[in-house]
């Protein structure tokens, strides 16, 4: 099907905004109640659903829970299962870090042991992004034979670590130990090829522990997500899209840069998204905005927070449909029902509004007035083509 | 997807039931009337419609009426394509036979011959189970040579023959001509290697003559279903499930043992199946519970009689929600509509109730309820899925 798409593909200059409200799924909190969505008060997205189509979508499939990377995947229009992206490579390319095919990155987190070399802290007490940059700087001094290695702050403990060097591979575990009161694991290779990439993460953590020593709270680190760059064919091969994104948080950076998108850096708030969005209008065809706080809230169990996000984004949304775009599509990437504190698997509502659709009856953004929608539950891949098909992107199939 | 669910899958000790009723689809007597799970008084499956997430499923595709087998196939999660069970098969688990690979299985009806070896009755005057056993008694004395031949009761007029030996294939023809006044067929191979099984087929049926050929009404045999036992993964393998299984009829025995599923014998009642609940709670993660009626009843054509089968499973009910699962999913494997008085490829009303779940406008169980449930028509096998999301089972796709 994606070798078909291709073939169809047509260019009109028109232009499709997807607006993604990160973890925007939510459950009630109690039987028969209302859910994040359902109880925010959000009149612009109300009266753009009435307009619109509606539905549910799920990123990957029934009951499979999207991480954000597999979640995005698919509303770029990529089957999320043919293209798993480790940790490490989102968080090298969401610092802008130019990754080479064969460079191995990791997420490393900053964290604090106490003498017997124990994890007593996972997040060495949230240092700040600053302290993090100063010591990425201060293990730019390891130095191992035949490896080039790159250390890049993320944001607050976080940092990414990137290995450049012949024969290295992805095929190591994390030594991360995921809980406190232990010591690191040793860097251990899943599978042969990945034995000289395990010896170079040994003498990072060594190096690095030394030079850590004095640094109470961030006096280790631990590492996640060994990964190598896939290959991912562009928006702009797959769709013909040149598309540009908007994101606040530097993860989303790293998934738009991996499928070939231009990144608008140095984003704060949803103003600037507002204001990036009309200082490039004039250049793109697809622009994706994304907000991330709707997931955070979710994730802190805050219901009332989430609420608000949402509500900031309906406030927000004035200001995308000035643009006129020829099509908007709005949805989330996965569900974070603030009762579950985490990701989950329910599908998650969308609505796409173009000048040649068919609209349903629904006339509120919800979970339950989307399933009443046109659509019912589809993959949520396919939204990228219905965008195309009513931009007039996609020309017929067969005589 | 099926590996990548099997690299998700999580063990919580959570509970999952699942409860069958056979043939649950059904269609109104008349255009606009009800069919027999609308008409069924069923107060406590429509409060826990109420509660959950519906839908209607379609266990092998549109279109597709499903046989018992991969009808259940699909509700295990299983796609019932990729699986093609013989009768033979499922038959000679149903008993518990202990069917080896390589082994040949088939169906056996006895019947009633003519004089000129024309069969008159298919199943010769519906002979009762112990005779059935005697006579398959009997027929152990067949010999051929470098072949081991099992015979065992099923039920009534209704025997499996099992064949083991070197050679041997299920690429046989059955003999059952399907019709009376005629011969019974030879065994004839569908392909070059299933030509040493007819031959052996062949002389079974001609000893098997001689052998009943006083023990009239069963004074012959028909064979159908030549199968071999196919490699299955187990639900274990597949979801991380010990499951256990409550049916009443042998064939779903089978089935659950070809699925690595325990068998609780000896039930013959919902009050059996209740009691096998209780007694088994603490044993296992998934808990298969089938009635049988349901479908006996519409494939008699006895629309009534459906209605009040489905009314004896929403009496039963409460001894099941009395043991708190996690998740219960109620749902059929097939339709059979009484007024077809057969299987049916409409799609079958399905609920799941679980706590972190988003429950849709649906207040009632039955056929348009649940197609105006959340989920719409969804793959029969997803149900499993939805299952292992919602009591947690599965861990997260992708950072």
């Amino acid at each position: 099907m994606s070798e078909l798409i291709k073939e169809l593909v047509l260019k009109n200059g028109s232009k499709i905004v997807l607006l993604v409200m990160d973890g925007l799924g939510g459950l009630p909190r109690e039987t028969g109640g209302k859910t994040e969505l359902e109880t925010a008060r959000t009149p612009n997205l109300d009266a753009l659903a009435a307009e619109a189509e509606c539905g549910l979508h799920l990123p990957i499939g029934y009951g499979i829970t999207p991480g954000s990377a597999p979640g995005h995947f698919a509303l770029f229009g990529y089957e999320p299962t043919e293209y798993p992206i480790g940790r490490g490579v989102v968080a090298a390319m969401g610092v802008g870090f130019p990754l080479r095919a064969g460079d191995v990155a990791a997420r490393v987190n900053f964290a604090t042991r106490d003498e017997e070399g124990r994890i007593t802290d996972r997040r060495a007490g949230r240092i700040p992004t600053e302290k993090c940059a100063e010591l990425c700087e201060v293990l730019s001094a390891v130095k191992i034979p035949g490896v080039e290695l790159f250390m890049r702050p993320v944001k607050d403990y976080r940092a990414v670590v990137v290995f450049r060097g012949q024969g290295l591979s992805d095929q190591v575990e994390d030594t991360d130990p995921q809980a406190t009161g232990v010591r690191p694991r040793e860097p251990k290779a899943t599978a042969k090829k990945g034995e000289r990439t395990a010896e170079v993460a040994g003498e990072f953590v060594r190096q690095a522990g030394e030079l850590l020593r004095d640094r109470h709270p961030a006096n280790a680190l631990l590492m996640r997500g060994f990964a190598e760059l896939p290959s991912i064919p562009s928006m702009n091969e797959l769709f013909g899209l040149s598309a540009v994104a908007m994101p606040v948080y530097p993860d989303y950076k790293g998934i738009a840069r991996l499928l070939g998108m231009d990144v608008i850096d140095d984003l704060v708030s949803l103003e600037d998204q507002a204001r990036a969005l009309r200082d490039n209008w004039d250049r793109y065809d697809f622009f994706f905005v994304h907000h991330k706080y709707t997931d955070s809230r979710g994730e802190d169990g805050d219901f009332e927070a989430k609420v608000a996000e949402i509500e900031k984004v309906d406030a927000f949304l004035p200001s995308l449909t000035a643009m006129n775009p020829d099509v908007i599509v709005v949805t989330g990437d996965h569900s974070t029902p603030a009762v579950m504190k985490a990701h989950s698997s329910h599908p998650i509502p969308f609505l796409i509004r173009a000048e040649r659709i068919r609209p349903d009856e629904t006339r509120e953004f919800g979970e339950r007035a989307c399933a009443r929608g046109a659509w019912g539950v589809v993959p949520g891949k396919i939204l990228i083509r219905l965008a195309l098909s009513y931009a007039g992107r996609l020309a017929k199939f067969g005589a």
